[in-house]
């Protein structure tokens, strides 16, 4: 018999909410008259560059280790990442005293590797494929006993990541749009619970990258499309969708938008060179959509959730 | 006889901070965690390069331009510049509907060409030396009648920019320092009028690079020692001081501190990649500065004013 992970509801994310206050940054929103003119759109940018870690993603992290009981605590969390989530769940195990084992690709960037480590966490390299990653975490559960914090197949950071969403309505009420940015589709859930809520008549829109198009082709086809050799300059968008988030994305989303990587790439300049501050492309994408231009948003009140600002500075990529 | 330019007071900075209200954006301060763990002392960034045209320099533009009689405004206003200052003038013009003229030499980034251009400016093209700049700014005038508005030998621009100190003053109070970059000194000299009325017990310090160290001599001989042939990665600090911005300087300031390139591009790294900001070379000097321990900040509350963000994307400074 199959158990499926429950749906988190609105309270749930009010739960987070609380749960994680002490811990996350409520990020700012930031407009740009100069973007606004170029798209056409009155943009809310929330910055979840500005987070801790520099990612949305310690909003799960944190809000799932705050989530778990003091014995659970006692043997610590565990994950395998290559990103920002890794960073996010070391960080949030060492604000409460717990343990954090990694598993990471040894290919890993380096310096993804000094920030996993610089947060305290052990960290164990296998080689790059899905299958030595969850052989390797599941060795280090039986050793451990640490409890699994999946990056998105996982409850409580679905419901941490509609914080980001939630605040956002508050800080931008009435918007006609909300772009986030679809990979593993925990933003995405998250932030479509917090918007049905709080703000329906908001249209959700999922921006994904043209390479990496698995999301929208599950939705195309009713159930899930495995992410097949992804290819796209948005690191952080490569992952596919889980049964959990498919589920809330199937029925709430309005509409998945690809975006080729020329928009990713311009967007990313222009939010750089106009707005003064670092996103990563997995962030740009939702002002990509807009330059594309396949759906219509001219005029309209639009969020956009600027998702992360992990780059490697040393090798941006150029457009 | 000369006639020298009266030293501004600060009645005169609180009168440019009303005048320029409705224009220049309050920025935010920022401070990092990180940041100040690194550099051992708590750090309030002052955030000028979420200002207009990307820096400090739209607060003294603007000014400038308020000030300026309807008769004046009709017949315009001119300058030369490479830099943010021409950006700054193009734009604060352009906000009153008065005409703006700009003499650049001829090999100034296309980016910048650009931008001035983009804010409805005129442009002059002309030979890169600074005699050639004035020969040009001359004729220009005596065609047109615009009144020439120096980028910081200017009694209205020292005032606008001593702005930005002054709201940082009110949004981190009981500073024990505040560092400022100088290269004109109009940023330095604004902020030194601000911070002896405002905070007298901070002690306000320079930070110049040393490859442009003319203020420092200038300081330690008593006298104006122009910038000759300066080197240094920050491209916003290559002027000498003026007669007005040395006269405030050397009765008020603390102390003139040199730092490296090496310093200056650390920190700049270190700004983008922990606080997700853009800030070019001559902003990053201020945290460059701390870096460098010459002098010892060690555990105290420190301001800092990132003066700008405009740095060629294409062409980063490598460290």
């Amino acid at each position: 018999m199959e158990i499926k992970t429950p749906i988190p509801t609105f309270d749930d994310v009010k739960e987070a909410r609380v749960r994680i206050k002490d811990y996350a940054i409520k990020t700012p929103v930031l407009t740009s008259e100069q973007i606004n003119a170029i798209a056409e759109s009155e943009i809310y940018f929330k910055c979840e560059n500005f987070q801790k870690v520099g990612a949305f993603k310690y909003r799960g992290a944190s809000n799932a280790v705050l989530s778990l009981s003091e014995r659970e605590l006692e043997k610590g969390v565990a994950t395998h990442s290559s990103g920002n989530h890794a960073q996010a769940l070391a960080l949030a195990a060492r604000n409460v005293g717990a343990a954090a084992y990694v598993v990471m690709p040894n290919n890993s960037l380096k310096v993804k590797k000094e920030a996993v480590a610089g947060y305290g966490a052990k960290i164990y390299y296998c080689e790059p494929s899905l299958e030595a990653r969850e052989r390797n975490l599941g060795k280090v559960i039986e050793r451990t006993g640490a409890t699994f914090i999946h990056p998105y197949d996982n409850f409580n950071v679905v419901c941490g990541q509609g914080t980001a969403a939630l605040e956002l309505f508050e800080q931008a009420p009435k918007l006609d749009a909300l772009i986030v940015p679809v990979g593993g589709g925990g933003l995405l859930g998250g932030s479509l619970i917090s918007a049905k809520a709080v703000s329906p008549e908001t249209k959700v829109i999922a921006a994904e990258p043209e390479g990496a198009d698995d999301a929208y082709r599950s939705l195309e086809a009713g159930e899930i499309i495995p992410s097949v050799n992804p290819q796209t300059v948005a690191d952080g968008l490569l992952t596919s969708l889980s049964e959990l988030t498919f589920e809330i994305i199937k029925s709430k989303v309005s509409r998945i938008v690809t975006v080729g990587d020329a928009a990713i790439i311009q967007a990313m300049k222009l939010i750089w060179e106009r707005m003064k501050i670092i996103v990563e492309p997995s962030a740009a994408i939702t002002l990509g959509l807009l330059l594309e231009n396949k759906i219509d948003l001219t005029d309209k009140k639009i969020g956009a959730i600027l998702s992360g600002g992990n780059v490697d500075l040393d090798n941006l990529p150029r457009g």
